[in-house]
This record gives C-alpha cells, sequence and structure tokens, in this order.
C-alpha cells in the first residue's frame, strides 16, 4: 500500500505521486526471520527480493551487486566505506531504479521522463535502454557536453531546459509525453536503495552511525528504512543518521553563504521528502552537517590514498566525518558507516 | 610451490619469474567439499580465501566484488555476461592485483615496478597506493595524458619509455629500484583470476563455454584453472574456452593483416605464456577467434543496448560470440559465458 505523506490518502496501485501532489511512502512491512527470508541462491540485489514488492517474472536483467566495504581504523573509530560507486552506472540510484523499472514492466509502462543532470538520469538512461524503454530526460541547459553526449549515446530523449533546477523539475512534471517518475517523488525508488541497509547487516552486522550524502534523500531515506524494517525484524539498533549536505544547499541544516559548486548531486534547495528526513533524523537521534568546498578537495585527495575513485559529491561524507571525529563526535571504538555514493571515472 | 613452466624448476618461497625466464605456475591444489571451504561470512572475494595461497592477515584493504552475471537469451543460446567491469579500478585486473599485493604484504616489499600501460597500470597504482606501497610504471611514450594523469593522481612514478610495448617491458625488467611484478609472468595474479570461475558457478552452475578477451592471458588462464580446480573438486565439466583475440596481434590463431587499433588491451605480440593458453584451449577442446575494428564497434553499440557500459577491448568477446553464433558454432541451449573486463566509464 502507498500512503501520502502529505495528506495521507492511500493507493492500492502504481502511483508515483499523490493527487495532491504529496511524496508517497510504500507500506508492507515483512515480518519473520532475516536470514530465512534472504534468497541466498542470489549474490546481487536479488538476495533481497522477498523484502521488496516485486514480481519475480518482471525483474530487470540488468542487475544491481553487493557493494564491498572496506574497513579502516580512524583514530580509534571503525570505519566502514561501503563502495557504492561499483554499480552499472557508476552510482547507488541503479539500486532504486531497479525497483522502479521492476515495478514499470510490471505496469506495462514504455515511456517514462525524468528529471536530473545527474547519476539519476544515467541510471535511468541505462535500465530504460536495456529494457527498451523511452526514457525523456528534463536537464539544465548548462549541463557538461559529456554527460548531455552519454545520454545520447543511451538513446534518451534529452529535453534542455533554461532556468534553474526547479524550473527543470516543473517542465518536466508538465510534460505529457512519458509517464514522470521523478526519483525526489518516486516511492520505489526508496524500496530500492533500502537494500543498502541489508547488506550492510549482513556483512558487518549494526552500525552505530551511518553517513549519507543527502540531497532529495533517496538514499538518506532509502537506507533509515531498511536500518527500521531491520529492527523489526532482527531487533538491531538502528545508527544515529547522519545527513550530509553541501553548504549552501542545507535543507536540513542552517544555511551557509558559501555556496559548494563541488556537491552538486546533492545541490537540492526544496526536497519534497524534507519532512520526511527531519522525522529519520529525530528518530533516530541523528544530525545535518554540511561541507565546503575546500573540505571536499581534501576528503577526495583522502579516499584517492585509501583506493577509492569517487566524485566529489561522495566525498561529502568522510569530509563530514572528519569535521565530527575533530569534534570528538564519535566515541572510541565506534562503528561508522560512510557510503561512497558516485564514481569518480567519469571526470577523471 | 611454484613451478616454472619453462625449465620445470621448483621455489617454495615467494617468486615472480623463473631463474631462467620462464614463467611460473603455483600449484597448491584444493581437496574438500566446494560448498563446504566457501568463507560464507563473506559477500566479496573473501570467499575464496580456503582456495587462495593467502594468510588472512595480511589482505589488503581494499576489496572485490563479486560481480554480477546477467542472463540474455540470444537466437535460442543463454548468454551470460558477467560484469567483470565493476571494480574497484574498473576491470578485472584487481583480482590479480589483490591477490599479489597480499603476497607483496606477507614479504614486507614496499616497492614495485610494472610495465603496463592500461588496466593492469591502473589497478596496481589503485592497491598500492592504499597500502602505501611505492609503485613504477614503465609505460610507452605515446599513451594518453588521461592515463598519465589518473597515474600520477596514484603517486605512481611514471617512466615514459620510446618504442615498442616489446621495448616497454625490457625497460621494467631491467629496472633496478622496486621488484619487478609483471602481470605476465606473476604466478600469483592468476591465483586471482581464477575466483571468476568459483562466482560463475556458484552463480549459474557450470558452463558450456567460456568467452575471454585475451592478450597475455592473465584472465583466460585464471579463469581456466579456476573451472579445473572446481572440475577435481565438484566434478564440474570444464567448458570449452574461447581466446578472443584483436586482429593483427593473434599470438594463439593466424595472424590477419589488419590491424585492430580498438582492442589495445589485448594488443600483446608475444605473450610469455602462450604455449600455457595453447594448451588450455588444446585440452578443453577450445578455439582462438579474432575479431577486428568493424565488429568491436558493432558489438559495443550492442552491448550498450543491453546495458553494459564497456570499453572496447572488453567488447572483443562479445564480438566473437557474434561471429561464431553466426557460424553455428553454438548448439540450442548451450550456456555461454562471456566476460565483459573493462569499464567505459573512463573514455565515454
Amino acid at each position: 500500500m502507498l500512503r501520502c505523506l502529505k495528506c495521507g490518502r492511500t493507493y492500492e496501485d502504481f502511483k508515483i505521486m499523490c493527487k495532491c501532489g504529496g511524496a508517497l511512502e510504500y507500506i508492507g512491512e515483512k515480518r519473520g526471520n532475516f536470514e530465512s527470508l534472504l534468497r541466498k541462491e542470489f549474490l546481487d540485489i536479488r538476495r533481497y527480493l522477498s523484502f521488496l514488492p516485486l514480481k519475480e517474472e518482471f525483474l530487470p536483467r540488468l542487475t544491481t551487486p553487493i557493494t564491498p566495504i572496506v574497513e579502516r581504523k580512524i583514530e580509534g573509530v571503525n570505519v566502514f566505506f561501503k563502495l557504492e560507486y561499483l554499480m552499472p552506472s557508476g552510482s547507488f540510484k541503479d539500486r532504486g531504479t531497479y525497483v522502479t523499472i521492476a515495478k514499470l514492466k510490471e505496469e506495462g509502462i514504455s515511456e517514462v521522463t525524468l528529471d536530473s543532470s545527474g547519476n539519476a538520469a544515467l541510471s535511468l538512461a541505462l535500465f530504460a535502454k536495456s529494457e527498451g524503454i523511452k526514457a525523456h530526460i528534463f536537464i539544465p541547459k548548462h549541463t557538461s557536453e559529456g554527460k548531455k553526449r552519454l545520454l545520447r549515446l543511451l538513446g534518451v530523449e534529452v529535453h534542455e531546459v533554461e532556468g534553474s533546477r526547479m524550473e527543470v523539475h516543473e517542465k518536466a512534471r508538465s510534460f505529457l509525453e512519458g509517464i514522470y517518475i521523478s526519483h525526489w517523488y518516486n516511492p520505489y525508488f526508496l524500496e530500492g536503495t533500502k537494500t543498502v541497509a541489508y547488506e550492510v547487516y549482513e556483512q558487518i552486522g549494526s552500525v552505530d552511525y551511518a553517513l549519507a550524502p543527502t540531497g532529495s534523500g533517496t538514499l538518506f531515506l532509502g537506507l533509515y528504512k531498511g536500518f527500521k524494517e531491520l529492527e523489526t525484524l532482527e531487533g538491531t539498533k538502528t545508527p544515529r543518521m547522519i545527513a550530509v549536505q553541501g553548504k549552501g544547499y542545507e535543507s536540513l541544516c542552517k544555511m551557509s553563504e558559501e555556496k559548494s559548486r563541488l556537491a552538486e548531486g546533492i545541490a537540492i534547495p526544496e526536497p519534497p521528502r524534507r519532512e520526511q528526513m527531519r522525522k529519520a533524523l529525530e528518530e533516530s537521534n541523528g544530525i545535518c552537517i554540511s561541507v565546503g568546498d575546500k573540505e571536499i578537495t581534501d576528503a577526495i585527495e583522502d579516499l584517492i590514498s585509501m583506493g577509492f575513485l569517487v566524485e566529489p559529491t561522495a566525498a561529502t561524507a568522510y569530509a563530514a566525518f572528519k569535521l565530527l571525529l575533530e569534534e570528538g563526535y564519535f566515541e572510541k571504538g565506534a562503528k561508522v558507516l560512510i557510503l561512497l555514493t558516485g564514481s569518480g571515472l567519469k571526470n577523471i
């Protein structure tokens, strides 16, 4: 069942957004034993099929791996980097896209519209191409030529919009040809990203803190949802959720005057799921923290030293970790999860 | 134990190359039940630790994922694409590097030399950086600026050599500062790449044919070794091995006049393990086939349609599959494994 976070209306059928314009939440908690619900014959996202609202006959053929976790001890804190950038399109977005595409196939939908200039667009373009689904992507006119070329190579109809990111969003929303599947609203997207939490639990058990780059909240909220489900299933403790934002684009913490250029993937001034994110922060006793370009640049260098080729937005979570470490926020021996969200191979 | 493929000399200790200049083979077959030897607490390469000549305390921190397999039915043949490009450095080479780095750590070696201009160099640079091992990389002078920049970013000492690929190799070999760990010779590298076969077996059982891009044979021979070990352990049938080469660089099949520009990753005229590869082809009742730039270009387009962002060398195996399919080489219902070896994100 889907429920609107704004007006409370519920839906039994496929729906991306509520009639009232609010964002939807998928409700359908699984009961049982986590271990015995795992589909152990699979060593990819299908391992967690029992927890997803999907029919097996409609699964996309392209699949996502269980991403590795690399452990580092940093000043007495146990840091676990999850390599979410090792995905078919180079970012964690593929998890959300995987579930979305399965729902589109189930519904027989063959033409869709999305607004994004970055990883979500590339992810949708790749999965849509591999399933023969036509995709319209609305992007800001100033998007780099490289990205446009890649999208066109994937057979996407690219619509360039003069104006701000919010204007691009409005244009896409009012476009009539494909079903609008904005990942900002799409409730199935979060069902995909919640699989990160299951993997983490299988790989290293429960953690004390989780840091995720947070713009529209597709990762932050999915991750939180997965942890909450594990709490129900396994009685594990949900970690304190740490939402990391770019300076000048703080939707959850105090707005900075500096405007980060580097954290472009999370530069979303008015995310529709803001209240849902605030609730997750509050419930998990978490915090929001923002980082600027100087911190991001330093973090990229550190991450490369550890063997992680990531893009600037992905480095924000580690930049935030360093700030918090300096403040003494983490107790010695704490288990801290840091999500590395997007590949740096695209622009090195 | 290591044994020289040329003179038969054996070694108990760490060694990259035989005194006689021949290539070494690691011998140490595991007996027992495959399933019960798996380290199931791991969902990455460590799952296969029991089959690797490694000590757990020296493992690299950076690890490699179990890469996904995507199934497609193509003209009655069951094709299984293994996404070997979803690796920390963007290619399957990370498997061989993983095992090599573990051996270097065990031996306390902190400075190494390699010749390569491509994926092997990037892989070594990344893992070496993350372990604080100094790496000298010898590359042809005409290597692209982008690659040189990336290697320097990873802290590698880049040595540019005027001359052919074989001259670069000779220069590296005679360099005195770091231990020379050429992946062409290095027997531990094949111990790493053999894990591909274990993963395939866990994911889809045994296959009838396996196609791999083949230059120096680091993937082809590792894969074959893994399958042979599974034959011993599980009584499974080893597939017919299909070595795919670039036109003009056929070390295993008839030399073409056309010289492939696109298959640069396998453009190795005189691979030291040529005889070992010939033996694998013969024993497995396999074949060698070569492809040209026209076929590679078409194959890239097909692969992108299926959602695989790969580099040209990685497309050779699918190009070869198409040629063989047209000839009627595969029986209906056959299980065919195609290895997609390197990421296209680097140069799209």
